[in-house]
């Protein structure tokens, strides 16, 4: 059972908490406590081992293709995490003997997963134990280890099998080859492994220090090797109140990592330093190396953010901080040459791979609390343009087409091709997303977009942003097709956001962002004419831009833009949607599992059902708004109202990115209540109490998507057409909320409550932001009155 | 806790039994248990899955060299016997709740497995399940699973996850690509996997059917699909007293069957084909086709073995029952191309290559027993004369060098080139086997000898066994090393029998066999010249055997083969061996787990003591004997007397290969007591209480041993010098052991008792033996009065 309220003091509202064992929570327990630092992200899997455990250790970056009939993937590294602890011979359960005072938390402050609670052995004697671990934010390669084990009544024996494990898989698919093991000294375990394909070394250290009540164990610890494994086995003999403490120091190097050398890279030069690496750590301890990493968990992550929320209901101030802290565990900041997995570090699903969430639903985060770290994620699809273009030549288009899952930058399209079973054929169903849902394209040159807007970071365009939204434009200008009956551009054969829907024509969220694509791109060239032509002139070269201007006036001109119907101001999804058989989705909508209707239909059944998977038109409003479209092609407030009220009872919300946009979308229609409530069940998406949704990792979309529905939605920040503008509308429940957003380079501290707005700028540099319709400067500090001066406005 | 005395009436002494559930004796279990009929092994895992469980199941010959850096080895197929139950929701495992009258069974006679007991939830239902399966004998492709769940108390709601799961490694390496899954008509899975290299395909079937109180249910069962995964889900709500039962019946073929054509194979068909087998079995349920499997056994086995013992030690029957029963199970013997792993079908160890534990532990069975099935084995060696060569030509030398260990015939040497941690070092081990334990080329041509004397399959020899006879010695001949100052041949830098003594030089075990192997040669040769001069003259020019004889003339004649030592008769192992220092080697004799002086020494350390790892020395006069070699050459029983006793106590008989030898020789000494001792403890070897040594697989040489140690040993058949000699020496303890050996394709029928010798031929053609000196010509029943007229001569 998880318990979110045990944070006491100082660490109220930072606690998730699991405070019964249960083998059903153990997925669950691993992914949303799952520690990291966006170098290597480490599921936390208890110490002992149990059926239905996943043991994941991933390194950022290290993509590996097993086999031809497999897509590359992030590949689950050597596993340090497992003891097998015996007891007096027996191994060590908690399905076995009797447990009391249990508790496993995560502490989002300090990063520390600890877990606690006395056993009674099947024999009837009691022991104390206490695990602790992080994965330090202040050495990227280091992950510490702790563990108490106390004798409470009873002379015991203890033994421990301790070390590295490389058996470990993706569900059996094995990335690695076998590499050497060494045991130095009897006390630094040494072993490397090598990725089949894309011959990546993984160079692991592990040590151990033993104390028995406070003084140092003696270390005459066995020494084994196995396939693929290396281990010693620690026996100690306590009597009644002895307590054994152990520490394990790990750290994990790869031959990708950033600090290596493209020429001359020396295995025995990694394995040395990495050694030496770890020696030196093992001199400060673990309470010194966790010291260090707590720290900078304050300094980089809690101070910068400068995030509070009182609100009634305290789960939104922890969902928010757990936001937070998986945002900084998932990212890559370290290394532009990666992005973000859809399931972030913690888990198998999506096999590490990028998709829009990064831009739509991730990116939006960083923009505006991190800067740095959202150009890291866009130099990643920068470098991921190769790609991108092979990916346009080998489908006969031009320019960039972004692969609709990425990982190596390089690697271009690596969606699988085959997915669940097809309940009607007995198959496995085809995978149509990596071939035709592109909007990517243009959800990648919208990211592009708000982080110049946001950062106002001209050295980034000049050198790459220009790049990918001039080439991005070329291929919706290459992609589009004429349609001489209608004597207009169309998109035909696509998926749109809404998945549930293949092979169709002109959904309107592609044919938007494709129009926006090819707009944006003139508005730059635009701009660039005047500013900075010679640099137009050698993009204009390098991208072969000749008339490609006018060919995107052409097209963006005649490209059919669906309106919303007469009748009802609903807009098609797609050209047949609303024609569409409708059935009771009930049944679907009141499950808490998701995708149960391929339970009872398969694709082409769903595709001739009005039945959507996740925000489709709806997410095209949110986003059309913060571009600088005409007014006339704005979508008004009541064609929103309309088509929120049409597509929510269609939508099931089986993807974890549909409720944050609906939770965004009510609050801007007024419907305050319901957007709370799918604010508050989207943060259920991981922290609810349903025990496997997350057991492939955890919604990487979905948790930006709770800072974004807190930020944009309710504190009501967002960039529209170029600015800064800052309408809340707070829940009913949150009092306060308090953050620091940055702006074109100056970091300000807002703090909302339902009636003030204060705003600090903290480089006191002037910046303009409006506010119900009312333009303010400021250049230092300025509250608004909410009540009398603005909300009676709005 | 295991129990061997549970068989009654019918099935006295056939029954292993595991009397109490114990996650302690998992491997055990599985290993001593394993199912199999030659073409694949199953080990006994348990239907639901627990921690440190081994689930395997290989196919004979399937091997996949997985990597460079890695050898071939038989890879551990898709698992279909997991199931994962839960009662309510909870998942059923034994560790939970309570369980009452526990047993696991396997009995040898029908070789079905059976699990029953009654299990309390821990939510106090209360239930009765009973699980049964085999691997046919009648149709070698056929696995069946039978599950019985009674509700004894309360209502209670049962799911069942079941179907094939292909995620499974052999440790952590993955020898398959993932294929296609599929569900045909959501009542049949078939799921595909190729191995990597060799580009095997297997296909498994499996297909359930699913009853309540003896009424078909309907099949509404959810299917599902994940990574090399494909499942149907089954949910059942009982009544108290409803019984549910479950068929699975899966089929598994492979590319490399022998009923598939070289030319023109193709998937499909072979998935249609075991696809409709599949269907023609489902027809017949679970019980006829166990039916047909125990009658198999009956007729192949049972009645051909013709196998009984009365002891005093029940034990006794039932080991050596349980040696037949494995060596059935483990022999390929549907297919010349395959041989016998170290471990049988039973587990990793030893990745299921073949040793010389063959030649000389099994292969004797089979020849005296069952000559078909040894011819079959030996045709496995003629397929491996041309990795054989390639070795010999990569080593410099001429002929056939046999492979250390083999596993495809074609493949060569397979031996790993590292293993288990060297305790000084901290790195593995090399191992030296592959490189210079080179004795197993004479043991194969003993293995010929054998055979051609006991069997007289002229046929056989022409075609094959000359071949191999000639061209081991061609081997030798080239191998020999001339020591100008002693003007003998030496065979230097050699690992004997005795593994713990690397590069050593005269090892008396190679130097005897060598000898042997071009004694045997020449005696051919003269054969040959007289008898069949066409065929000496084509295979003089296949093998390029101009000058040879008198090459191996030359060279036996002047081949260093060391004598006993005047001062104590003892014959140095090696040239150093008897002036290396000696250590007490209580410690290592004493403990029950095999190679724990590597705990203390490693392997450089451990060849400077005299301290042996098993029968070395002792196994050299236990073959010479049965050779042609003159009196002169032959070694006296005092000699054997005195090497006995030097080498036992510096024997810590840490192979399984030991003891059985030592048993025998103990018994041709007259060290009756001694001998019926180190019997009962080579039975022990599996069927002992160390609950973790059969872990890794069976010991196959040491079960073949079993079968030796009675009937070369205390019924005392031995061939010598091409004549069938019986000298019976039965065990105190037994009063009557019966047996049917083949001689000269002849079926003949032993009786032996302490005072009695009853001899039958069955096809009535007369044959000459030998006992105690006399010789008797038997053509239809004899009887001998051993206590007056041959013991006293004894």
């Amino acid at each position: 059972m998880l318990d979110y309220s045990q944070g006491k003091g100082e660490f109220k509202n930072w606690i998730i908490s699991e405070v019964d064992f249960s083998s059903n929570a153990l997925g669950k327990c691993e992914a949303i406590m799952s520690l990291g630092n966006g170098y290597m992200g480490l599921r936390s899997v208890t110490e002992e081992p149990y059926i239905h455990e996943t043991r994941n250790l991933f390194v950022s970056g290290t993509f590996n293709k097993a086999a031809e009939n497999e897509v590359t993937e992030l590949p689950n590294l050597a596993d340090v995490t497992r003891l097998d602890i015996r007891i007096d011979g027996e191994r060590f359960s908690l399905e076995l003997g009797q447990t009391n005072n249990y508790v496993r938390q995560l502490n989002l402050k300090t990063a520390e997963l600890i877990r606690s609670f006395e056993w009674t052995s099947p024999k009837g004697k009691e022991l104390r134990f206490l695990f602790s671990r992080f994965v330090s934010l202040d050495n990227l390669h280091l992950i510490g280890m702790k563990m108490e084990i106390e004798s409470l009544t009873d002379p015991v024996e203890i033994s421990i099998d301790t070390g590295i494990n490389a058996q470990m898989s993706n569900s059996g698919c094995q990335h690695f080859l076998e590499g050497e093991r060494r045991i130095y000294n009897n006390e630094f375990i040494q072993l490397i492994q090598t990725t089949t394909e894309s011959n990546i070394d993984v160079v692991l250290n592990t040590t151990h220090k033993m104390k028995v009540n406070g003084k140092e164990a003696s270390n005459d610890s066995e020494m084994h090797m196995a396939r693929r494994k290396v281990w010693q086995t620690y026996q100690f003999n306590l009597k009644p109140n002895d307590k054994l403490e152990m520490e394990k120091l790990t750290t994990v190097h790869t031959s990708r990592d950033k600090e290596i050398p493209q020429e001359g890279y020396d295995l025995q030069k990694l394995r040395d330093d990495s050694l030496r690496a770890l020696q030196s750590h093992v001199e400060k301890g673990y309470d010194t190396l966790f010291q260090r990493h707590k720290d900078a968990w304050q300094r980089k992550i809690w101070d910068k953010y400068n995030f509070e929320l009182v609100s009634d209901n305290d789960f939104d101030e922890l969902a928010l901080r757990f936001s937070l802290y998986h945002l900084t565990v998932m990212t890559p900041a370290h290394d532009e040459r990666m992005g973000i997995g859809a399931k972030a570090l913690s888990g198998e699903g999506y096999k590490g791979h990028s998709f829009w969430d990064t831009e739509i639903f991730i990116l939006p985060f960083f923009i505006f609390s991190n800067p740095e770290v959202a150009k890291s994620l866009l130099m990643y699809r920068y470098h991921g343009l190769e790609g991108a273009r092979r990916k346009a030549l080998e489908n006969g288009y031009e320019g960039a087409m972004y692969p609709w899952e990425m990982a190596w930058p390089t690697d271009g399209e690596v969606t699988p091709e085959f997915g669940d079973i097809d309940i009607v054929t007995g198959e496995q169903t085809k995978i149509w997303t990596g071939f035709i849902e592109q909007h990517i394209t243009s959800d990648i040159a919208f990211g592009v977009y708000q982080y110049e807007n946001v950062t106002g970071d001209k050295q980034f365009m000049d050198e790459y942003g220009y790049e990918i939204v001039f080439d991005t434009a070329k291929f919706w200008a290459s992609r589009l097709e004429w349609n001489e009956e209608k004597h207009r551009y169309e998109i035909n054969n696509v998926i749109g956001p809404d998945e549930y829907k293949e092979h169709i024509h002109n959904n309107a969220f592609t044919n938007y962002m494709a129009y926006f694509n090819m707009k944006l791109a003139m508005r730059y060239y635009d701009q660039l004419k005047k500013e900075n032509p010679l640099l137009l002139q050698s993009l204009g070269r390098k991208l072969d831009l000749d008339e490609m201007y006018s060919l995107w006036e052409k097209k963006a001109k005649r490209l059919y833009l669906p309106n919303p119907r007469e009748e009802d101001s609903v807009i098609p999804q797609d050209d047949t949607y609303l024609q569409l058989k409708q059935i009771d989705l009930t049944k679907y909508k009141e499950q808490d599992t998701v995708r149960t209707i391929y339970r009872d239909y398969n694709p082409e059944q769903i595709n001739e059902i009005q039945v959507t998977k996740q925000a489709d038109t709806l997410i095209l409003f949110y986003l059309l708004e913060q571009t600088f479209l005409a007014d006339d092609e704005r979508i008004s407030e009541a064609v929103k109202r309309a088509n929120f009220h049409y597509y929510e009872p269609r939508t099931l919300h089986d993807s974890s990115l549909s409720l944050v946009t609906y939770a965004i979308v009510a609050n801007d229609i007024g419907e305050e209540a319901l957007a709370y409530r799918l604010f508050e069940k989207s943060c259920e998406t991981d922290l609810g109490p349903m025990m496997h949704t997350s057991d492939e990792g955890i919604h990487a979309a979905s948790i930006g998507g709770i800072w974004k529905t807190a930020i944009f939605g309710f504190a009501g920040i967002r960039l529209v057409n170029g600015k800064l503008t800052i309408q809340p509308r707070l829940p009913k429940h949150w009092k306060e909320i308090k953050f620091t957003i940055h702006w074109q380079g100056q970091p300000i501290n807002f703090c909302i409550t339902p009636t003030t707005l204060t705003v600090e700028a903290v480089y006191k540099e002037k910046f303009v932001f409006e506010s119900y319709g009312k333009t303010y400067e400021c250049g230092d500090f300025i509250e608004v009155d909410l009540s009398e001066d603005v909300i009676k406005n709005s």
